[in-house]
């Protein structure tokens, strides 16, 4: 019988427990879990926040109860690894309730400790009322936090996926929302002028958006909770009940590297394809791992559950034995932003560039459906290398629909199809269901020709 | 200065004249088009019939009169080319209006005449108020029918994309709807057990669904017009004011075949990679001609649009002069049937036996989003073999969110990725967008535990 320890309790480290234990049930796994959940959906948060996930408990596929009911798998919350002992495989553990420490061993190890929001230096970022978002607590905060303080105003740092999807709850909540972003647009993700599409339907809604603006410090009334957030230009004050921060996040990797895990490039642990770190027995999978990417083919580091869990899974089979590979990930994501969602595939304009592509682009606005079936065309813009002629990245920013070719686009990135390849792919239609010429064929046909000039 | 002749002005032949004119505008070009319309969407006639669309003209892209405008390209209606004479490069066209023959010269000449519905060997087809459906004045005839003579019950022959489409609209209209097919299942694209959720959709929606039931005889009341559908089996006599069969549809070859075009084992023409046939300076693409398929290998007789228009968009490019390669397909198809989408890739059950390959499948029902976004699960079946582990086909039914991903395994087959590699293509979520495991992902896995028995 083999013992497996697991550090983290989500998307990767259920996934990898659940995976290993199911292929063979003699294994002996254990969970460790720093908060007091698991196997919860962060994505949900925003969802929750907007009322339309009632309870959180919703939101949560296991408590350590029915997660040993009905996989057999022991999970301890509240219990923080503190420190790795990687040659003796022991680990130290902290539990908070009650307080004391032990030391296990493990056969095989599993570090899936995530990633945490990153704390911009921003003065008075602790002031009551300020939050991030990386736990379910955080939900349960935020929201105590409105109802309490009866919030009418919230101001959003950071206009990444979170912040755009908490802007949008709040003001399903009735406050008015700011929302500032230190970059000259916000969703650094997608390329400025796809990026613009999204600011607008943001604003179409109410949220009054702020680029290239820095905070320079939150603003505490006399009882101590926020009061403002202060630009760092210009001299303006933007008055706010609550203030969301969404500046990016940093993998969690402390305990890996305090034992001498190897990190990569990126700053995340260094992984093979087998979700090996560079210590015997030691596995990292998750937003703390890094992801071989398949259009740079160079390490990257994806903070996104959909890649947490596929290197969960794999890892999973590697812990129970088996020797399965991780392929990589192509970086796709997607956000619904009001009535519109914004999807992303591979490299944009900039990180193209900075592989040392050479990209051309091609964007065009169609239908996904025949007209009279009615909604708006979507805008769809192509990424490719002139040089090989190869697919480097797509952006779809639309109806749900049509931003459901990402996929198509993640496909033949994964696949490192030629945009003419990509071109003739066999996409289906009807005119309830599809466009003739679904419209991410559109903008590939419409870059054939840009290439052939 | 060349001069080019498509006969057929629909998808392949529009998609390949608009297409070389682009790249050559020096090109002559004139299309010959028998019946009296061009560039029109057939794919929309059931939604005319449904009410949907009010004027056929919402169907019509282009009149002769705005093509040559807008696109400088000619085409003729109402004009059938009865002979091809490959060796002087010259065909024989009757005119209608006013009638009289003329025979024209080509440099190139692109066959694109497209298939037509097959009349089944039925006592009484001819019976007024019996209909097919292969031209927009199709539509045209049978909205009159419905209108004048207040037709309150329709019987549908076959249950392919059509006739599902067609019952649909006859119920949209208010009529009781019988669909009787000589399979022991309806859309015989799907295996059966999931035609059968397609089947159940039609019945909830009051359509009585007859199968195993081959229609006898066709018959009429005094004034000519149907009365009646009467079967093979049990002398059951469906009434019926109107019928409407779709029981498959042929290429359109005898002008080709006349000519000594060869012909592929499908029936349809054969023709290479450049949509060349056996004859210099004659091309063919579209319903009427084969298409290889990737997952086969084969040449296969794929009469769907989507198909056609992207033969159409390489013959086009080759007819101006370039050197373009169409790669194949792999049948792609989507159907919608009242509030359920069915869609399928590759191949069926019965197709993989069929082309060698030893099938094993997986069939899943999994949610396309986040369960408090709402939505029924969808089915999800994926086919691979069991030898190489390459996917070889996948089959949905469900949402149109779900069936998007139809779309995502046509990319894979077209890859030939394995299950495997399918099974972590990097797929965007966001809870209100998509599954952290989509659907087609989660039939993906199971498959690969199926693999690993």
């Amino acid at each position: 019988m083999s013992r497996i320890l697991v550090v983290g309790g989500n998307a990767a480290g259920m996934t990898a427990a659940s995976r290993a234990k199911r292929l063979d049930p003699s294994l002996e796994i254990t969970i460790l879990e720093a908060s007091s959940r698991i196997a919860y959906s962060i994505c949900g948060l925003p969802y929750f926040l907007s009322g339309l996930v009632r309870d959180l408990s919703e939101l949560e596929l296991y408590s350590p109860e029915s997660l040993m009911n009905e996989r057999g798998i022991e999970a301890r919350v509240q219990c923080r690894v503190v420190e790795l002992r990687a040659l003796q495989r022991k680990i130290v553990v902290e539990h908070a309730h009650p307080a004391r420490r032990d030391t296990l061993s493990y056969d095989k190890l599993l570090i899936a400790t995530g990633y945490r929001p990153i704390t911009p230096d921003i003065d008075g970022v602790h002031v009551n009322g300020v939050f991030t978002a990386s736990r379910l607590g955080d939900a349960d905060a935020i929201a105590s936090w409105l109802s309490s303080k009866r919030a009418r105003r919230a101001v959003v740092i950071g206009g990444g996926y979170v912040g755009l999807e908490v802007a949008e709850a709040m003001v399903a909540r009735g406050l008015t929302v700011t929302l500032v972003d230190a970059a000259t647009q916000i969703f650094s993700t997608l390329d400025p002028d796809m990026a613009k599409l999204v600011e607008d339907e943001l604003s179409l809604h109410g949220v009054h958006v702020m680029t290239h603006r820095r905070a320079r410090r939150i603003a505490a009334k006399r009882d101590g909770d926020v009061d403002a957030v202060e630009l760092a230009a210009g001299s303006l004050r933007i008055p706010g009940d609550l203030v969301f921060i969404d500046v990016g996040v940093v993998p969690s990797v402390e305990l890996a590297a305090n034992a001498g895990v190897a990190l990569g490039p990126t700053g995340a642990i260094a992984v093979n394809d087998r979700l090996e770190t560079n210590l015997p027995g030691v596995y990292a999978a998750g937003n703390c791992a890094e992801t071989h990417h398949l259009v740079t083919e160079r390490p990257s580091f994806i903070p996104l559950g959909t890649v947490a869990a596929k290197q969960g899974r794999v890892a999973g089979e590697n812990l129970a034995g088996r020797r399965s590979r991780f392929i990589g990930a192509v970086g796709t994501s997607i956000v619904k932003v009001f009535d519109i969602v914004a999807a992303k595939t591979g490299l944009n304009v900039r990180e193209a560039e900075h592989a040392g592509f050479s990209p051309i682009v091609s964007t065009v606005v169609a239908r996904a459906r025949a007209h009279y079936f009615g909604g708006a065309p979507a805008s769809v813009k192509v990424i490719a290398d002139r040089d090989s002629e190869r697919l480097l990245g797509a952006q779809i920013v639309g109806s749900a629909r049509a931003a459901s070719a990402i996929d198509v686009a993640a496909a033949a990135l994964t696949a490192r199809m030629t945009v003419r390849e990509a071109s003739q792919l066999d996409l289906a239609y009807a005119p309830p269901a599809g466009a003739l010429w679904n419209p991410l064929l559109v903008a590939l046909n419409t870059l054939t020709r840009e290439l052939e000039r």
